[in-house]
């Protein structure tokens, strides 16, 4: 008898909607206060990617009737510039968050301009003394895909404390801060990488995957326990040998898997739309903390 | 026949001792160079293990011939005169690091002070942002404790990456970053903690243990497979009920371990000396890049 059971498919799109939802209101409790929030963006010309990104985002941020101030630099800034525009911004009290898009010009360290935002105005996540503080048990800014994937994984109601983790990926940006997060939430769990032998036993235990590697359809059936939450943080672009389309895929076979796991987190629709929801999310608990 | 094979007993004295040479030699080069390296260490009085710790502290420099200053505070400091201190600090070109002396008095606030701390003195690794930047992959000034685990592990000669290791706790001071390091060095990482069910079956396929539980005797025979790396963080003082006499003792049963485990870190003389090595190490490191 074939088994017609489904993994319960955690819906990204439906948490970011409920996230800005629920900003929306926060947001006018602020500014009725006269505590509005206000989400300061930073870009150098000369970088199309993310000037659309920034032209979503001021749409987003207007939807939920959050401030939103790009400050766009000449193509040639250096790096002293984008400083000085940061330590006006951390100076300046009615900006209450601070974002730089990505990529910065050759010459300017990301790096050195990352760790320059105030830690309490750092609504991306990117200053290390944020996830560095989760270490510490402090409760701080956390990265936004981090953050995005343990919403996910919450949102399952799974108990975080004993369950056992899987984070296979051990990058900077991802891997290692989601596993830094399950620690903190007292989970067991096993950080994964390119070296790791026997992939498929770790993660045949585990009660939650998080994928984060960067390799299309990496996880396949033979990695899941059966009813396992399976969130897929891979963005892959992969161009159809047949039809030469592009198109974006996880790290997930997720047509393979959802027999087998009990929630599974999709690409698209799962952790990008909560990340965009978690910068919001960052920017509104900032400025409240402010 | 009894297996009389013996783990290396990994000797932290010893070890400490090799990085104290070789950090007289680099110190003397510096002097020469007239770029001497100096510890500032601040201290509220009204601490007397801290001050124990200070002297002791004091005659370690002098031996290796580096510039120790103690800054003594007044028992009555406020969180003002303390961040002041750590300020000026910072901001003397001379001062190549910084520690401060635990613990601080009721209404410091012991996060905010070494927060405080910039981030290229911090020789003890305390600000958030050192052990932050490891996960993105900065060259940090790494917590001592931490730092002392892994030089212990590098000791033996292990390969790290792909190795399997596990972390026993998952506390901010030693074991999240000591898992932080070991993904760092691209080993299989899994942290537990007090809700991780079938420590014995995560240990038992481990080629590195590093027990940082804070109980006495956690790992047993039992949980160590043959030839496994075996680092012992635990410092616990406990007494003995027949003589009531106190002493030290780790997390492991060493005398039941040794006979499995391929290296072992005793306690004492594992990791404590080593933990003292590595802060030294941290103040050459830190005035060289300085």
């Amino acid at each position: 008898m074939a088994d017609t059971t489904q993994a319960q498919r955690i819906d990204g799109r439906a948490l970011a909607a409920a996230v800005r939802e629920d900003l929306t209101h926060r947001i006018e409790v602020m500014v009725n206060a006269g505590r509005a929030p206000r989400l300061d963006a930073v870009i150098v010309q000369g970088n199309p990617a993310g000037e659309v990104y920034a032209q979503r985002q001021a749409r987003t941020c207007e939807a939920i009737g959050l401030t939103y101030a790009l400050h766009t630099l000449p193509a040639d800034a250096d790096q002293q510039l984008v400083i000085d525009t940061i330590d006006a911004l951390n100076a300046d009290e009615a900006c209450t968050g601070i974002m730089v898009h990505l990529p910065l010009p050759d010459g300017v360290c990301m790096q050195a301009v990352q760790a320059r935002i105030a830690v309490h105005k750092d609504v991306e996540g990117v200053n290390p003394a944020n996830i560095g503080g989760v270490i510490y048990g402090q409760r701080t800014l956390v990265p936004c895909t981090a953050a995005a994937a343990m919403h996910l994984i919450e949102s399952t109601g799974i108990e975080l404390a004993g369950t056992r983790a899987v984070v296979v990926g051990a990058s900077g940006i991802v891997g290692k801060p989601v596993a830094v997060l399950l620690m903190q939430a007292q989970a067991t769990v096993t950080s994964t990488n390119i070296h790791t032998e026997d992939l498929v036993g770790h993660c045949a235990a585990a009660d939650i995957i998080v994928a984060a590697a960067g390799v299309p359809g990496l996880i396949g059936p033979e990695h899941v326990k059966p009813g396992a939450v399976v969130i897929d943080v891979g963005i892959n672009r992969v161009t159809c040998p047949d039809s030469g389309e592009q198109r974006t895929v996880g790290d997930v076979d997720a047509d393979a898997v959802a027999s087998i796991a009990g929630h599974l987190s999709p690409v698209p629709g799962g952790v990008g739309p909560v990340t965009v929801a978690m910068l919001l999310r960052n920017t509104v608990e900032a400025a409240q903390r402010a």
